[in-house]
């Protein structure tokens, strides 16, 4: 960080709490953004590889999207009403059954929780307990559903939830696939742990998974094993719920994580890319034989944020319309792929993970896949790890962006790559 | 609900949660909002005695915040950054500690949480447990804190704490001042528990208090209690969290709901009214000798949202560089608590609770409150209850209402209550 | 200790783990008793004011109860069957019936736990979760119940719930009668957080409570706070549970430490003195209307104890036949409430506590306290303390003790007394 | 059950609470015992293959325990001394340190816990929990331990844990030795959970394990798996707590269900028959180095019975003092499994299962299991079943029962096998 910076960053080393973290790796101050590309205060421009965690799938401030947010705000449109009705969530909703919902014979309703990911699981947690009226929730290894309390007892990752200070109790941590190796079907044991009713675990409320694992690691599942576990929480009065948050909207090429494939969730989890423009907006969808609550019995003072209602419906109505944008999105997870392949064989051992345009190269260290992303953020690529061990540097660009500029950012992964290989080979003799 | 009403609604009981709460209260649709005035889609309008539960306490779409965000939006300001440096929350901050924090000698750090309320909470609780290395920590009856798992083992209500469907843990709620009535010192009586070792209360991590308890029933802590129970905290190793999420921002009259108290704070957890405007915002002020997290030890994808930022420094600027505005709410929330003293002198039994522009009448029932907010309604204000009983009729304007306005809604309280308190009679006759 | 002690104490530091603790109080080897007096082997007798923490209601070795045991070891009698019927537990059972049950138109049944008392402790809350179907349990401040994790929870001593290693939940810790002094009514305080469903305490399984707290101090509950509770506990449909497991077995005068009171408990435990020759041996009376168990829902390898059984059978035949012993025990505890008063006396600011032949002084410290136990022993006393400051020196004799032999145990204590209180004085000068 | 027994058993169901288990399977009331033989009030006489559940390896009785026991009686040696030094506690641990822990290198120290297995178990947890700051303890699939909140937390079994009426937390419950079939090796698995950071299985404070699962279905782990599992808890700094309570006492051959294997448990439990006679007794070894217990830190009134230290001494003096009474134990073991290997052939798909003289039939279904017992009491055997699905004809003779009494009771077993599985084709044709 050269001096000039840390001037400009008094204000934040003054009075931002220290648990600011993305700022550490990419040290400088932003001014402004437009599709696949971050301006900061001094106008050097930035290729964004990271679309915040996947909430930027349609670029930073699409066109339609401000268009349609300066003119609700300028006409005193409603900005803040808790969860009274409002014109713009009736057409917000009309758009998602339409669009999203009646397409795929989804009867789910749409719970508008607090606009964050996490309280959207915190809801789905409650209710799969309230519905089942049992109480493990099974999740699975590398899994992460957010930082408060119960979505935090979801969590995998042990640092994560060692921050709680207090036991995080409810929870059956169980194998995704390939957590033991690709021999190992993980779902028969876990089958076989609840036939046995001396297996010590309990009959689940529910099971929450992650059709891609983006904190963990990029670990997609695959399609037999999804399945698998859908039939697999039917056969044992388990309710399903499948978080979207990361892998929803697109990012895997259809709408949900799992579209066209044989899951039947109870639960969605959607929040992240949901405004599409980034605002803070997270709902839960559920069936609605699982309806059951009561008035306010979830609640919070933001649920159902109206300018995301605005944004969210013209993304809707401007990108999944039609099967050209997901088609769009599967070609250019393929190009990614292949590239990304083509960047990996230069690292040993270093494999492709993921699925669509959520994908990332494991390079075997965290310290190896580190030094790539900084060295990519000094050549104007913004891009991050993730993985048990952040070894993993995970490809999360806008899908709209032009597959010129993918290439362009590609390249640049490829040249930090090359770079870092041959320090750490230098190093090593 | 008329027929007309209910055919609009359609969209909304097809494909919106049975959760949905305050769309019960107040059937109808709302399209724009203004100052204190709501205005649903038929043109009726409605004064505004909710205020987004004292989120909106500068009035629905102030002027200058509408064209800071606009203006923001249409040059491509940064919507979205995680918890990047961007330009607008360094502006936003060093408003935030020229204006709030030096003014009153308060060297705290913001944490920016995600967007919620509860999650604000939620760093709290966690934070305080790390800081202290103790699990307790001590909520008081009636209180509210949030509805994920962690704020919610703080709250008092028992039907929210069932919806968990997993026991809530870890804290011991304790009775707030009053809650035996004006004789018992409830102070006295927990510094007993804490100085006996085998009460079998657990030496606390921290506090978590309300200076106002807005849904616990406008419950108002004395200056003294509260003073008491800050040197209370500090003899007993434990730290102080004011939850100032309803009562911040300006709602009993200061910035803060202890302002000018020798109440010394370890955390302030804010929302709801700090975006100015309404828009998804939380932090958490914490001292600077507890700013102990690890980077991103708490996260959340919208941590940090830059709309936010811009409206929540224009409102600081506009209200908060001079004594006029908390002056003038002082002002008229003392009006405020001689006319509720009129209408409430009506109700036999009735009392009025609360301070500054946060205040309301118990009248002794949650039937006959309930049918005041209805009739209210029927007359064009939004008006609603809270308190263990939903008993006690809760006035939250916004504090910039004109005083004529705050007169006109006051004068439809009076109406209803009349109304309600004849028919009562009627009904015993 | 002098070196021949420690000489022969070696395999004890050698082989016997750092938690034994009464020996360290009374450093000898003990050889052989009779009634209360304890001999050591180097044939030093001392007389027993502990009586195995009122385990040894009837003395050491009542000859009765030896002549049955012997016999039914000689003529091989079951030593241990599991819970298969025997002899000897119908006839312990019959003897239970007619002598205590009946006389008393109690109509409950015996659950033979595990053969200690916390082991009946937590059956009574398994029992009482499930019969309820809700889960706190009420226990109150100074209260002890035991060190296995369920009975632990339910203990105010800070000490010993920190042992847990893991939070000890479910439980709800109240004021005890006289918990804020005598002037704050505990019950009424009780209620009131009962009655307010915002209190934070939920709707209780069961409330907990000894009549007399042995560890907590001798606070004894007064007969209107007991059947206080006892009516609180019904119309909250909470089960009260009375843990009479020290109070018990004649040692405030009747068999129970609530005889002759308008007390109702649906569960009351037993242990100590029960086998009445200090034989391992517990059991929970249960209401016929609570006994929902499905067989062995709660077990374990010892309950039942056939040994146990035949000296229990000829306790109550030998010493609850009439009410002559009662009459003795009251006179008895009279008498000594007399003396403890006058060496009290003695002491600034002591006072005597407890009730029937459950009688102690606080010495208001537990420096004094502890120094005058320590000088009893010197003096051929074995005496405690308790009290959650070890403040309160603790009369628990044998009920059977012959009064001479009381006396001098008393005189013993009073030289004791004024012993320490000199030693006091001497330092302060 | 003949009219007559009813009678016999008013008393019973008049007051035994209905939790009474074992008095069901074997309904009639007996009155002595001796060696291996039960013996009932009518003078019929019983084979005991159940021996207490392991409880009574030596047999019933045993005359030089008897004489020990009655001589101590009658001289008015100590019955009840709470914790303090006595002389026979003394020759107890100067036997068990010269027979058992010196010849085989142990450095282990006893702690003497509540009489009953499942306060040892409570207090290893505590300890555990206390040596390593951690708080999970990582118990496995159909393991038993106890019936108390904390060893309860660390059953397999679902019913059992469901009795708790509140979560069992902090443990973390993995697969047993064969859990997923011959195939698939579990301890990899736990090990590859440990290793990733990301798991959700946290870093544990201790492994508790059974050398073979007694209550799980005679379950024996491999010398490899469990030497493995030593290694692992070592590697990992987590304890290995061996619960031999009811594989230990010569049950397997060895004094230790572990012996002679490359094992280095941290703690053992030990209870059933370690007083040799069936008297209430258990005790927890531990490494010196782990002795960090403060005084009293687990207690309970009848932690040391001394009648047990009697009867235990003399069972370690006439079994432990040399080989001959392990090599008989084996050799009678594997004559055992040579004839339950026949039995078994008879049942299709049935296999024998265990270790030494711990073995015994999975009949494949539990209603057959059930079957064969309930015949084998009317031929005049008393066996019992075990197993998640209770589908293990469990034999538990006692050790010392001559070789042609244990065939007697064989032939027994195996003619109410032909029957059963005669009835069952006849059911099926």
């Amino acid at each position: 960080m050269s001096t000039a910076k840390t001037a400009e960053h008094d204000i934040f080393s003054r009075r931002e709490s220290e648990v600011r973290s993305y700022c550490r790796s990419f040290p400088t101050t932003f001014a402004s953004a437009e599709g696949a590309i971050l301006t900061d205060t001094a106008g050097t421009s930035y290729i964004d590889f990271l679309a915040g965690c996947s909430s930027l799938n349609y670029g930073h401030n699409d066109p339609d999207m401000k268009a349609a947010l300066i003119d609700h705000i300028a006409r005193d449109g409603i900005t803040h009403a808790l969860d009274m009705y409002t014109d713009e969530k009736a057409r917000f909703l009309d758009a998602f059954e339409r669009l999203i919902l009646a397409p795929r014979g989804m009867t789910h309703k749409v719970m508008m929780t607090g606009p964050t990911g996490t309280n959207a699981v915190e809801a789905a947690m409650k209710l799969a307990r309230k519905v089942t009226g049992r109480e493990t929730i099974v999740s699975f290894t590398n899994g992460f559903h957010g930082m408060t309390l119960g979505a935090l007892s979801l969590t995998g990752n042990a640092g994560k939830r060692g921050g709680a200070g207090t036991p995080l109790n409810g929870v059956a941590r169980m194998p995704y696939e390939g957590a033991f190796g690709p021999d190992v079907d993980t779902l028969a044991q876990l089958e076989a742990m609840l036939d046995n009713p001396s297996s010590g675990l309990d009959a689940p409320a529910a099971f929450i998974v992650e059709p891609v694992q983006g904190e963990g690691g990029l670990n997609a599942a695959s399609r037999g094993w999804l399945e698998g576990l859908s039939r697999l929480a039917k056969r044992h009065g388990a309710l399903l719920i499948i978080d979207d948050i990361q892998s929803g909207c697109g990012r895997t090429g259809g709408f949900f994580g799992f579209d066209g494939w044989d899951v039947d969730p109870d639960m969605v989890t959607m929040a992240k890319s949901l405004s599409g423009m980034g605002l803070p907006f997270a709902a839960l969808l559920l069936k609605p034989e699982h309806d059951i609550w009561s008035p306010a019995e979830h609640n919070g003072t933001f649920r159902g944020n109206t300018h995301a209602f605005v944004t969210a419906r013209v993304a809707l109505e401007r990108f999944w319309s039609g099967n050209a944008f997901p088609a769009e999105v599967q070609a250019k997870g393929e190009r990614l792929g292949q590239r990304l392949a083509e960047i990996a064989a230069q690292v040993p051992g270093a494999t492709v993970k993921g699925r669509g345009m959520m994908r990332g190269i494991d390079m075997g260290s965290g310290d190896l896949a580190g030094a790539i992303c900084a060295r990519c953020f000094d050549l104007g690529l913004i891009i991050e790890t993730s993985g048990a061990h952040d070894e993993v540097v995970k490809v999360l660009a806008p899908l709209t962006i032009p597959t010129a500029l993918l290439d362009e950012g590609l390249d640049i992964l490829d040249t930090a790559v090359k770079a870092c290989v041959q320090s750490t080979k230098m190093a090593a003799e």
